[in-house]
């Protein structure tokens, strides 16, 4: 429990109000309860403080549609982050050093402060630098490196030939470096043709739980440095993303497909092989796309077409039973025009 | 091996013809072969009687359409599932205790009738009810509580701070707790936004393999008790789903929306963030739910419209080629009237 | 590092030009660098040897675009495939043996060749044939068996009574013998049916990474001999697939459907429950398929339709507005032909 005035300490805030009000957690206007904080960091949310139970809350400017301790600060979402953290239920830190359960290989540096779990499999010829945590279950290949500050969660997958960053998350059960699907026909039937390439994680990019990340045929499938993605993510042999993109559950990209920087993919998006997207582009939930993107666009629908006249188009879908009918009846009409017009002849 | 006699007494089915009649498996009408015994649960299954080569059935009337012995029930499927657990295959039941190579944290409580696998790891301050199963390679992080009779599969792993009730089935590699895509933008990079809440998975709540169910950012993600999901499901941060729904593969649905009780959503289909869908609404496979859904709707398509509106729509879109040939055809005409009444003036 | 000549004769090539070429890895044309040998397998490749700074190439004729040594071989891709593995990392062989901390169960028949690795955990009655590679923490239930020279990765999940056959490859976190998605409503709520059937991966199936492979509830659940599965795929109980099949990420396969040989189904399909897809259909990305599909067909959208019709479709709706825009005027037009009749009369 922090109190308002420990609270705009911590954060560096400027409080209006009583400071002595105490704070037990953090919570979005709507749902806030009375002994919670809340915050303003776009209109809905100030709009919402009107009715709002919280106790307290952090804003950019005074919102006069709230009477508790304002907490006032230049960042709203650095300033919520921070105060999330105060609030963060407290865990025993993970121990630096080899659980005795865990099965190291030739050829291993592991960091002294870096900490491995119980059966945690590590092949030879790795290196694990300073401070990392890989949970219980983890395994990971041949000649693999992973950078300082680095988390892998429970029964991650690293395969051979993976390079992982620096302040990288990876969450549980998600796999990387499995072989890509790239078969060739021979005499009929496919065959597995080897992916001899690895893959790059470049620093803080964060994946989700149950995630694939497929290694390279030719030289590296990469994920660019501040790129975050969500879970049940499928990403294919060859493909680079650039940084700090943002991936949504469930996306799927294919062979050699390539982002550029901060490209958002929205949930359930299909991104077929060897297409180019350039930087900036959002592509919205569910779509598929087919053709190479210019930076900046906004695509939507599968196949993805512009945004805008994507959506006018489902406007018009909806509009099609009302069409058919007009076209009916400009039928009989336009006949009964040509008859009347050939009875006159 | 069980006669037609010993199963019509354990499901307490009046029999009606042949008791003797030996029957090894259980089978669907179309694909039961001579010493099966079938079902007939809907008219489809009723109509396949005629042509079904299965010993045996168990109906809610007599069939005119089926020689052999039947066994007449009040609920088919209640009988199916109790016939069909007759001939379950035979497994080795679970042994109770800790197997050694597990490795158990501080202040523990594990119920004498639980069984825990090989290699399964406990942290700090969890409690295991009874006649829980917990299969090799399970990981259950900090502070977490698990139910009486619930079982969770190889490999699975629930982070901290998570609540799973009774008699729930978590399958493999499926994911409990994992942080959720929640990121605000701080001096223009993604950050992401502490997830200080929890999950709670209610009593009689089914998981498939290879889920991810994500944690709050606060408070709890919730799955309301009786509620079954498939395989491949995602769950985001701060859902709330009710009672009994039913979730089937590859479904995502998106942060902080709630799911009324008995809910039906398809194969494939994705929910945006923040919307509300009341209770009993049906969402047809791959549809994509972008608004608030009241109780008892249909839909159907991505963007979600009324499923009836929206198969109207599906056969109006392949009269389009026609529609725009009619369209052509007309121009040409008016052009022609217009000419002619032109000429006249 | 190999001479183009030592390349030559290790794949059976003809070679046209300096024999004396040092290569040090294989890339495609666009990418390759200078001491890179690529390929032609199509004329899209045979066009990007113009520009390639590759220096050497794999072709079935002389290419008159590019410079350096040329391989003439029968079959490009089969080459190709034997050059990838002439430059394939080397990795350390998995050792046959058991590994110590593995834990395996009673009536276990482990050939002498096969490999365990750590964690592994085997139950009761399985048979696991020679030259099999388990690596660490496969799970493997009762009653199962392993065919000869196949591959388990790690985390792999194979549930009892499944029978995996030889030259199988089965990538890290997937899940085999699952019970699939069968309720049947009892007094108002969703109970499970048993599902007493097991799964039968038949030879040199090949799985990705993190999919779900349900048991059947009557029978086996099916892959077809050769069938390749890419990542996070969904196979429902009672799917039965044919040979040589290719599965595309994120697609998932609905209860009892039926594919036959050669069908094609490209990334993030879904399949309806029920259904019968003959030999050699291929269903376009993300496309929903949702009745019984005759050999040979090519089908597109969701709900999948021809693909021809379809692409044609789409193509009509994208003028849509114009359309509407000319249905508008028209209406116009003909009242004010109606309006000039009337007048006449």
């Amino acid at each position: 429990m922090f109190t308002t005035a420990q609270i705009a300490e911590k954060i560096g805030a400027r409080l209006a109000g009583d400071g002595s009000v105490e704070i037990k957690a953090v919570g979005p206007a709507g749902a806030a309860c009375a002994t919670d904080i809340t915050f303003a960091a776009d209109d809905k949310h100030r709009e919402a403080l009107a009715n709002s139970a919280a106790a307290a809350v952090i804003v950019n400017e005074l919102a006069d549609n709230f009477g508790g301790p304002q907490l006032i600060v230049k960042d709203v979402n650095a300033a919520l982050i921070e105060t999330m953290k105060l609030f963060a239920p407290k865990l025993t830190p993970a121990a630096a050093g080899v659980h005795p359960t865990s099965v190291i290989g030739q050829n291993v540096e592991i960091a002294d402060s870096a900490s491995l779990g119980p059966n945690v499999t590590i092949a030879d010829n790795v290196r694990i630098a300073d401070n990392c945590v890989l949970a219980a279950g983890v395994r990971i290949g041949e000649n693999c490196t992973i950078g300082r500050d680095t988390r892998l969660d429970s029964n991650v997958v690293v395969y051979h030939n993976c390079r992982i960053g620096s302040g990288v998350i990876i969450q549980a059960n998600t796999t990387v470096g499995s072989t890509g699907f790239g078969y060739a026909p021979v005499n009929g039937r496919p065959v597995l043709i080897p992916h001899n390439g690895g893959v790059v994680i470049e620093d803080f990019v964060e994946i989700g739980a149950n995630c694939c990340i497929d290694r390279a045929k030719f030289g590296n499938t990469i994920i660019g440095a501040g790129t975050k993605i969500d879970n049940l993510v499928q990403i294919a042999h060859n493909v680079v993303i650039g940084k700090c993109c943002l991936i949504v559950g469930q996306v799927g990209i294919s062979g050699s497909s390539r982002l550029g920087d901060g490209v958002v993919l929205a949930g359930q998006v299909g991104i077929v092989d060897n297409v180019t997207i350039g930087d900036g582009v959002i592509i919205g939930a569910q779509a598929g796309v087919v053709r190479d993107t210019p930076a900046g666009k906004k695509l939507l629908g599968s196949p993805a077409i512009d945004y805008a006249e994507k959506v006018r188009e489902f406007a018009l879908a909806h509009r099609l039973p009302k069409m058919a009918e007009q076209l009916k009846e400009l039928i009989k009409k336009v006949n009964a025009l040509e008859a009347a017009a050939n009875d006159k002849k």
